[in-house]
């Protein structure tokens, strides 16, 4: 029998149980708190989650029991949108882009993602694996136990199956869970700079079918965008990547309202990511199509913009909005989900309820996991934390720490902090 | 004799020596790096900074030999404004602002500063010191090992007593060194809404007179704002605060341009913190009287507001800025130094370089112990910080993570993390 134990006197359980929508999830509107309440996990399996005294009354000798000092006992984060292997780090760009360089000017003189590309493809596996290692610690610390880890800075068959190969290895190696996404069509890189279709061709014709093959990748996603790839090859590459059967994503309006929101709904993808210039009719087209948004706040902020994506009316729009980190080397250094829940309610008004709904459950949804992580309750994998308030709120108010004081993913600890 | 122990194999030794000019420390440009530096600590005091080969030509047998394995070595941060003791946190009013109240509404109904204010005179001593532990320790994990420390949300004279004398009692009973602010003149509290003159006189003739003569504050601080003490009120009580040999803070236009920076000025004040809406005139009235200018972003971004003050003209006219996380309940929710670089670099342009010697030296002289802390040379105190990167400009680029490895005040190891 697979080793049992309790968790007790957590002074809010944020079950966030209760939503049960197929595919968007998105009709969870409150997070399900349990005050004084209590969990009680078999191997990998959460089997209870309830008040104390009901738990208390399943609890048998041998069960270990966990005291939770009256913290906030929550699952962990899922984090819907990452770039997490990649060679080198930007911080020459990020004090290029201090002293007033664009984001632009610095791609133009061959840094941004081209500098991570070469870097990435002189880059071993082992190379990638082991920074990769680094990272997964940080989004562990922070309290994600789940990850979406799209490849992307390879753009040739073999550096792209080498990023995927060490997402599937930091799968196994790490506690963090990694869902894989092949972002071939992240950049079209310099050497097709004046043949692009030929690089769409590869994309399509050698790449993904390799991928498919291998079974890497679980999405597939595209940077659609007037510099980067036009509406009609964005939906050349996902229309091929269905007929494998990948699931699809879109890097969506980012930069400008290039009409991606659109393309990702009548494509029917999962989700629509960024959204930054997305308008009303966008918005429209994501509810009518049940595509999820994927809100990504740490990258306005980090290239210092002020174009925070239209969160307030998509959540009017009754769409189940999902937050992400948006982890990557250039315009989001940041592994912290709760640094994003603190951007979500300072600069785009969400509730500090609402944030913590769209890191989770909603995520879990928009990764086609609802049924397994994104909430407490009987029956789904044990990945949750103990944050060290108590009172979930503070996670998203008190911004620029670390709050977890033990993480636990597939019911083993894999993070703890000093005993405050 | 003192114990001995040396530091080695530090990828870049940040000194920031060199700032020599009394009082403003404004002549520093440059980190001033070593790279593959090593120090020598003997009891509480730095004994040398240098290259890995003078230092280890000091090191005898009975030396402790810390390895930093490659990291950043650096000064602990000075955050040099902070109202760190109060009771009661304000995540419900957080949570109104993210639905869409603003921080006047809020305190318009009685929140904001007043809230606070009630729920701090309700506590005891002894639960503003324990509370107070909790973010002593938030401080030294960020890297931070002195804190400016504010006293004003008592507004009586008992209350705000109680304050300093928890303020004092933390400095000795944590490793974190506070330096006191009295600043009775936070706000006039709602019983004295209708007779100002009165509150204005018992700060002046009560408060100011017991805390000079109980030696529980170095610096007096005034909320200088036409809805909270106005120019005429703030001088009258910084007037008086240096009479009782007091130094002098001011919060200054905020809210508005409504005269703080030059009324800092023109009482020679060692500081004019927020600046937010200050102008040339101000700038050039602050630079003509070698009054450093206090930036305090956290505030600006956890209000949800774009007013970032003008930091790239204060450098540019040769102030020595100082950056500080206005650690409060309300509006700056954060005890974390490195994302105040972060803020400083994304949202005001400030360089990584440029943010660290305001977070370290020039805080230091603003709080006249640029002769003590702030940089890690012969004879300063020694407290430092080996950061998990071995880039210093990843502490400004990677947010909402804590970075510090191992945070050591005076000599002594006070917090560590895991090993990576």
């Amino acid at each position: 029998m697979s080793e049992t134990f309790a968790v007790v006197n957590c002074s809010q359980l944020v079950t966030l149980a209760g939503a049960h929508r197929p595919r968007t999830g998105g009709d969870l509107r409150q997070l399900a708190i349990i005050e004084d309440g209590a969990m009680l996990v078999r191997g990998d399996t959460i089997e209870a989650a309830g008040r104390r005294r009901e738990i208390e009354s399943l609890i048998n000798n041998d069960c270990e029991v966990i005291d939770a000092g009256r913290r906030v006992v929550m699952p962990g984060f899922v984090d819907a949108h990452t770039h997490p292997v990649f060679a080198g780090i930007r911080a020459n760009e990020f004090e290029q882009r201090a002293s007033g360089a664009t984001y632009r000017e610095i791609a133009a003189r061959g840094g941004g993602i081209r500098s991570t590309v070469r870097t990435t493809r002189n880059a071993s596996l082992a190379d990638l694996v082991k920074s990769g290692k680094r990272y997964a610690e940080w989004f562990l610390r922070s309290g994600t136990t789940t990850i979406e880890a799209k490849s992307g800075y390879g753009l040739t068959l073999e550096d792209e199956l080498k990023i995927l190969r060490a997402i599937k290895q930091l799968n196994e190696e790490t506690p963090l869970h990694y869902v894989p996404t092949f972002l071939g069509a992240h950049d079209v890189p310099s050497e097709y700079r004046s043949r692009r279709q030929t690089y769409v061709s590869l994309v399509v014709n050698e790449m993904l079918p390799r991928v498919a093959q291998e079974q890497l990748a679980e999405y597939c996603d595209v940077f659609c965008e007037q510099d980067v790839f036009t509406n009609d090859e964005s939906w050349e590459i996902l229309s091929a990547a269905r007929c494998h059967g990948l699931g699809l994503r879109v890097h969506a309006d980012q930069l400008s309202l290039s009409g991606g929101a659109k393309l990702a709904a009548e494509l029917n993808a999962a989700t629509a990511d960024h959204l930054e210039h997305t308008d009303v009719t966008g918005i429209a087209a994501l509810k009518a199509a049940k595509v999820q948004p994927v809100l990504l706040p740490g990258s306005v902020y980090a290239l210092g913009s002020n174009d925070y994506p239209a969160a307030r009316e998509m959540i009017e729009a009754g769409l189940a909005v999902v937050l992400a980190t948006d982890f990557n080397p250039g315009s989001s250094p940041t592994p912290s989900m709760p640094m994003i829940l603190s951007l979500a309610c300072t600069q785009m008004k969400m509730t500090p309820a609402e944030a913590i709904i769209a890191a989770t459950i909603n995520a879990a949804y928009s990764l086609a996991r609802g049924d397994q992580i994104g909430s407490l309750e009987k029956g789904k994998r044990a990945d949750f934390v103990i944050h060290e308030p108590s009172d979930y709120r503070e996670l998203a108010y008190f911004f620029g720490i670390e709050h977890p004081w033990r993480v636990y993913a597939s019911g083993k600890l894999v993070c703890q902090k000093p005993d405050r």
